[in-house]
């Protein structure tokens, strides 16, 4: 995992060795292989055991909820922006796409912690009549967060009036 | 892709074997390797070109927006609680985060159609004042598309609730 990180953050995602990572921990490819079947299913490793840092999601609540969702999926979609940010995340989604442990594992460790804040932020609104009420807030979140990777694995980053339709959706 | 194909018919995805495929085709593994980079990579250019059915979107205008939209979802969800489709779709989403090209080429060929049929049929239903009005329908759409896939993603398969729980969040 360290030998991941430090090869990571030389070469980036596109251009990784699994060859020099295997040599900087004293390990065969071979070895490595073994362990994880693919450069995916070891990067995905890395970032769900942490060492390298996930986006913590962190949804400020300033009591209008339209600007505080806003601001939170922008900086999402600047945080997709960075090449390197969203080779890894692109990485993860193929390695939960091929491997159900990995997809239990991500959804576990990241993707749940993301959805809870963002529910819970959902929520706070809707008893401020800042979104609309009788709809259930998971699934509106999971819609938001959907609509997100989405653009991601069509490669086309979301917009600011992408992002302004999704909030229409939402807002009351 | 005929070889693909068969080899798919025969053993399915996860007991795909390219071994099997460049038999069949009267080539070397080797070159099979040098066209595409993966299994997944072969399986989407195999469903990209035709040889393997993808599922056509169909949306019915009954002129009940609620219904139509909800059949639309079920149906979708139908189709990924076949484990050999949720494979096949799995790996087009797997090889379109792994490569730009097919990501393209992915969403031209399949994902924006479905996405234009959905967005034509809910403007029909703004229209009669059955879908939400203000909000952008190609955002509506990617969201309910979005939650669909992020669903497979995260090994959740959509139950009746979590699309109704969609449709509260668009119907007026």
């Amino acid at each position: 995992m360290e030998a991941t990180r430090d090869e990571l953050a030389a070469s980036g995602y596109d251009k990784l060795s699994i060859d020099r990572i295997a040599t900087a921990a004293g390990a065969g490819k071979q070895t490595v292989y073994r362990w994880y079947r693919s450069k995916n299913e070891l990067v995905a490793e890395c970032i769900l055991e942490g060492y390298v840092p996930a986006r913590t999601a962190v949804i400020a609540d300033s009591g209008e909820a339209r600007d505080d969702l806003r601001a939170w999926l922008r900086a999402f979609a600047d945080f997709l922006a960075e090449p390197e940010n969203a080779s890894l995340i692109r990485a993860c989604t193929a390695a939960a796409a091929e491997s159900d442990e990995v997809a239990v594992r991500f959804y576990e460790s990241l993707t749940a912690t993301n959805e809870a804040a963002l529910t819970a932020r959902l929520d706070s609104a809707v008893r401020r009549g800042q979104v609309r009420a009788g709809t259930s807030t998971a699934a509106m979140s999971e819609a938001l967060i959907g609509a997100m990777l989405y653009r991601l694995l069509v490669r086309q980053p979301p917009t600011d009036e992408f992002i302004d339709g999704l909030l229409d959706m939402v807002c009351d």
